[in-house]
């Protein structure tokens, strides 16, 4: 197993953590997104979505999708369980862990990379070159307003967002305020049960993945 | 069990084929997302995001996505596999269907949402009231060129999407291509493995779910 990282991106961080969490180590390799490494002939073989983390099986499959890696991870390591203990469980960690991808992670990206000026041609991972949108950057901004206020409602009465227990959710919403804070959209202050969740998760060792 | 359905929104349509291929059936209601019956306090109340499909469970639990619906059913009724048979083969299905949602069914829904004239202040799902954004219609139909043309090469040498067998990621993708064909953006008929699987998959008793 090899696992296809990149230290200074969002994705392959969930990963990190995910990893942490369960306190398992990959052999990994450094791709360079900034030196356009993963557009080679090389890694387009791997993944020609050109996007990081992959996770190239011993059997020469490669998974490109970071929750589908979690998963497989899951599958092999069930303890401690970070996307649900049974059939039910899961359905709700995965309706919790889409809707933060929704709207958070990509309302996040969409604030973030429409607006970077590094990133002009760059307005989505992947092979395309696309233009920035201005107005999805507005979008976003507005979106993760949004987010961040259902979120704090939910963290009201749950340690965690899916409750008592960190999962695979709570690794999404981690990363939706990073890309936030990237976009200088961190989340406001009165919201306190999101600040409350986020000092707790950030204090976890597996933040520092 | 029950299933929140709208018999002409393509979000619960993949789930009534994914029931169809399984041979199950679940009591459902239909909701009239045209007179905004998913914006009632009633609806709020079992899915916040005011979205369908949701599958009720018995527990008081709501399920309230396609993937993680499917996934609940896939666990219940393993047969026939749909999302994989082992833990490789569903952590490749799960990439391929997250790689279809993006450039896929994102990509057709922006075309689509951002340009019909009965969605002015509709342009995502959900509880907020967002303008349509031109520049994402014309970037949507880009990005659908590009998935046609690398959907195509996948099933040059494959029957469907993952392989000899149809699974959730051909939902997925039907999907994406009934969903251009409203957006008047129908795969060119010059890619003729994408055109031969699609008449596979319309031909199958499913689609008619």
């Amino acid at each position: 197993m090899k696992f296809y990282d990149c230290a200074t991106a969002p994705s392959p961080r969930r990963v990190r953590i995910f990893l942490a969490e369960k306190g398992l180590t990959v052999p990994s390799v450094q791709v360079d997104l900034r030196n356009g490494e993963q557009f080679t002939p090389a890694f387009r073989a791997l993944n020609p979505d050109c996007t990081v983390p992959v996770l190239a099986l011993d059997s020469g499959a490669a998974i490109t999708n970071v929750v589908a890696i979690c998963r497989y991870l899951e599958e092999l390591h069930p303890d401690p369980a970070l996307m649900g203990r049974n059939a039910e469980e899961r359905a709700i960690v995965e309706s919790w862990l889409r809707r933060i991808e929704w709207d958070g992670l990509q309302a996040a990206q969409e604030a973030f990379r429409n607006a970077a000026p590094g990133l002009k041609d760059r307005a989505l991972p992947g092979p395309l070159a696309l233009e920035q949108i201005p107005a999805l950057a507005e979008r976003g901004r507005l979106r993760l307003q949004h987010f961040f206020a259902w979120l704090d409602v939910r963290l009201a009465d749950n340690a965690f967002v899916c409750g008592p227990r960190f999962t695979i959710a709570d690794i999404a919403a981690m990363m939706a305020v990073e890309l936030s804070t990237r976009a200088k959209l961190e989340p406001p202050g009165h919201l306190v049960h999101l600040q409350r969740w986020y000092k707790d998760v950030s204090a976890r060792p597996s933040a520092k993945a």
